[in-house]
């Protein structure tokens, strides 16, 4: 039986940097809170990125994309909800949604896929079952 | 028949603080590298980006996706390559690739998709003719 | 007799975005980080950025400097110190300090010089008294 | 004779992405933008930033200041002039004037002090003369 995936709840607020003349957050930014939700997620399954790049690995983007619905402004508090989405022997999917505070349709979400990479030789590899097992969906 | 879509070229350099301790550029600065793109296409068909606002119109992000195949690093000169996808009378599609100088095959490539939304109202709706008509891909 | 200046302190993660190539948090990020410290001190003092803006006015920056004396780096948690500077009719500076968790010295310090302008007009203002003297170092 | 110091001009266009909800370019970007015009300066003086590292060397920031006087708007050429300031043979000082296009005055100016360091050990370090000299102010 598949238990939920893991998922980590982010929270932040838009800084006044991150806005635009259109007066809302850029959208570009989301693409930079992915990353942060990326970096908790790590941390909750057991291992902090920091601590994946110091055993001699990158996980590497390779596609990003996301749906922008509402908009958020600034000093709105950002939720941000992480999933593993598929992951493979050399790569992983992570999902994401943007809402705020007690809203149930999410105002964005999106993904990005990475691969794993040696920090050596820059190329694909697996890594070691440890590490990889930590972010595959598991079943009981 | 159809002229083959309108598209034009973008040069920048990687600047240092769009690197990260990769040492390559993050890749949340294509995203920003994108509208840089645009706002040289909007130019090129005849229109600034900053006319359409002065008119009353915003052309607001709905989706984002770039996938990733070679870095760019600090310094590196970046070919960015925007064309004219899709377009209907109230949305916009805009493809990019990017790629070093001399290259055959692009190193990122990416779609952005837009809605036409009044500045006032901040409601979608359908911009004039004369100015839609710029972005739709032309039949002699 | 002068109270002890009102201070506030705002917690943040180094993004990965914010790291540079030299493996550390750029330098440009800083400045960001105390725009988010003086949005902490607005929302202290007892008036959001936000209201104050809704109220028609902006803190436009002047000036503002950083000297950087050890670096941050990814996913360190960085202790920002905000504090009221001198503050004028139609004026106020801003000082900040960023150490890490459980240090005695600051890694780098700051500050930034703001004036008072009507949101209208663009043009320098004097604030209505209840919103300047939020801002104000108070003696009893 | 002193020499006038060397300068170098950089152009760039505000990106939206760099404004915020000021409707101007944000001032963090400044500090950006110095850099940009360091790495022109850099190539100007005979040798790349990027081959700089490559030597084993870093020019790691001390301190930055900006004065802001009038703002940038979303896609304005920024004129930007870096200049050598003084240099010791541990440490330069940079420059930097930002005015719009034909304009006398300058909206911004600043400066950035920068300590050699080596890139291995991660320490103040003295450079090899061929390179110092090539930031230092030059008499005939």
């Amino acid at each position: 039986m598949e238990r939920p995936t893991r998922s980590v709840e982010s929270r932040m607020r838009v800084r006044y940097k991150e806005t635009d003349q259109m007066g809302i957050a850029h959208h570009a930014n989301y693409i930079t809170w992915f990353e942060v939700g990326r970096t908790d997620l790590c941390r909750a399954v057991g291992v902090t990125y920091r601590e994946i790049e110091a055993k001699g690995f990158l996980l590497v983007v390779t596609d990003v994309s996301c749906r922008y619905r509402a908009p958020f402004r600034y000093d709105d508090e950002v939720l941000l909800t992480t999933r593993l989405g598929s992951s493979g022997s050399r790569s992983i999917t992570f999902l994401y949604e943007l809402s705020g505070q007690g809203e149930s349709a999410p105002r964005a979400s999106g993904s990005s896929s990475h691969i794993w990479v040696d920090i050596q030789t820059r190329r694909p590899t697996r890594p070691p079952a440890e590490l990889s097992a930590l972010f595959a969906r598991r079943s009981e």
